[in-house]
């Protein structure tokens, strides 16, 4: 080893999902949306000057953070944007949690939680999920240097109640409570309200699933004013500049056409809840999902059996090789014709066992 | 005070300069490019699939990464890619810095450098440039935790022979020295040839300057395997996929254009040229610039006056209200037409004192 090599900080990095490339591929492992952005989206890529791109954009994405502000009813300076919500996680972690004491989080849940915390050498530690992967509020009452829930939580997709979220945070004023609501607009209850009335409450969401805009990376939290500029102030002292000028522009469109969005969210929820009823006609279980995925087992066929097969058939699922996960799937919810393609399969998949 | 106050992270953010908005402003004071990105980039625009953006991004980047490759004549597997060189360099300050040891940077240069090592608690010392504003090599080769020289340097735009940035290298192999080459494209010599030999060393570039591409957000680093894999491992920590669907898309067309690049840098390169004979003319003495900026003192006018002077006239340029700086101007290269406006301002401002 060469001595420079002792002073590289060692990180295990985040693994995601596969992305495979071809026509003939469903593609249901990655919670992205099926369907294309808002017209608006498209209409603005269309008349965007790439001239300008020659000059920097405006560092503080005013014009998405106006949206956001309007579209949620909350002003322009409790809103921070960022590349993806994980930019925006990431950043959060690294301006909230520097105390001695460890941060909180579920043990099953998003897996980059973990990875961060190593990153920036957070101590952490990982109350358990019951049974049935629900959070037991009690656990998030004693003391902590922090408090993350996912919420809906991934992979499992169950919401915990407003009214459990509010207890955590209101058992945990001494520290930041961070709500990251990727798939709050499946049908989970947003904390959103809560920020008026708790300081130390951050909520974070993003444009990539509800949104359908995973390859644009748009995340955004929102919180009181002392919070959103400590977030602020770090961002600035690591890249004034990260919001490229397509992402503040077409973000701005999709978060201006609430129709359409509200659309495709209806769309998507009413085929996961036909799913829920094919997957156990087919002898699944699943938990009640309230996220654009479903997370299954089989009682009899195995998730990594099936996880490869369906791979076979170019239906790509995510299998998490991990303790309490690795008898699940975590199946997106894609088009109808899609999970039809799947659900046919499975069948005969199924009877062939 | 309230209690979770205490465990924010202080930061004190960079300032960018200013971002103003209006078609009469002539804009010199980002050091942005004055022509538009290579045709390329902007046929690829008008081409693109929006419907895709529902998709994750690459992760790997890896058209963009292959185009670099090939450009550089570099292995693939030797090049980082960000949002932005202000991304390359803070996660590289992340990954690389974690000695007890001070590293060291001039007193003057990219701003950004003691905001990051503050940032993320690495210890700095800053040896003074002479009074021509020159590195002298001998700073560079005490007792160290690692090493940052931006060549050619901000603000003043002064290049150090690559002889001497390989005697620096060569005093500290024991520790990682990253050399920023934001501006070597119109006139320093790139290290880049370098990395075979040192696996210490690593050298970070940018699309906003010489490739028109500041709205777009792209920066990269060249390295041995070990540097590029471990940038990567804490990259990938922090956020999978930072690189959005028209960064990497746009970016590819920027770099596969060599005719475009050469023949706008040497636009720039003529005027800068002739820049610093007009400034001469006008009573104001510049350094020897090898960027797309000129760094100049007028014997008479003061800098701010002549800033403020400038922006009444809604031309922008930057200044540095910091000691040694103070009385100096920064100004971008922009078009001849600029830049001539410019001049009869100054001409006329100057015979009124």
């Amino acid at each position: 080893m060469k001595p420079w090599e002792a002073y590289i900080r060692k990180a295990v990095p985040y693994v995601p999902g596969e992305q495979p490339e071809g026509n003939r591929i469903i593609k249901l492992n990655t919670n992205e949306n099926p369907y294309p952005p808002a017209p608006g989206v498209l209409k603005a890529l269309r008349e965007m000057n790439g001239e300008q791109f020659r000059k920097y954009p405006d560092p503080s994405a005013n014009m998405l953070v106006e949206a956001l502000a309007d579209s949620y009813g909350v002003k322009e300076e409790q809103i921070f944007v960022g590349v993806g919500s994980d930019d925006v996680l990431g950043m959060a972690f690294l301006t909230f949690f520097n105390s001695e004491r460890p941060i909180l989080f579920p043990d099953v849940t998003y897996s980059f939680y973990p990875v961060w915390a190593d990153l920036f050498r957070i101590p952490y530690e990982t109350p358990k999920l019951d049974e049935a992967f629900r959070i037991n509020p009690e656990d998030y009452k004693k003391a902590n240097g922090g408090v993350v829930i996912a919420n809906p939580n991934a992979p499992t997709g169950t919401a915990l109640p407003l009214k459990a979220v509010e207890e955590i945070i209101k058992a945990n004023q001494d520290v930041v409570v961070i709500i990251d609501e990727a798939y709050v607009d499946f049908g989970g209850q947003s904390a959103v309200p809560l920020i008026h009335r708790y300081e130390n409450l951050l909520v974070v969401q993003t444009f990539s699933k509800s949104r359908s805009m995973a390859g644009m990376r748009i995340g955004f939290a929102m919180g009181c004013e002392t919070l959103i500029t400590a977030l602020k102030h770090v961002k600035y002292s690591y890249n004034s500049y990260t919001m490229n000028q397509p992402s503040i522009i077409l973000g701005t469109e999709a978060v201006k056409d609430r129709e359409y969005f509200e659309r495709r969210v209806a769309d998507i929820v009413r085929t996961r809840e036909a799913a829920k009823i094919r997957f156990r006609e087919l002898g699944f279980s699943c938990t009640d999902s309230c996220t654009n995925f479903l997370f299954v087992t089989h009682e009899k066929a195995g998730a990594k059996e099936l996880f490869e097969a369906l791979k076979r058939e170019q239906i790509y699922v995510r299998y998490f090789a991990v303790p309490r996960l690795d008898n699940y799937l975590r199946v997106t919810i894609g088009t109808d014709e899609e999970m039809e393609t799947m659900y046919q399969f499975l069948t005969s998949y199924l009877k062939g066992l």
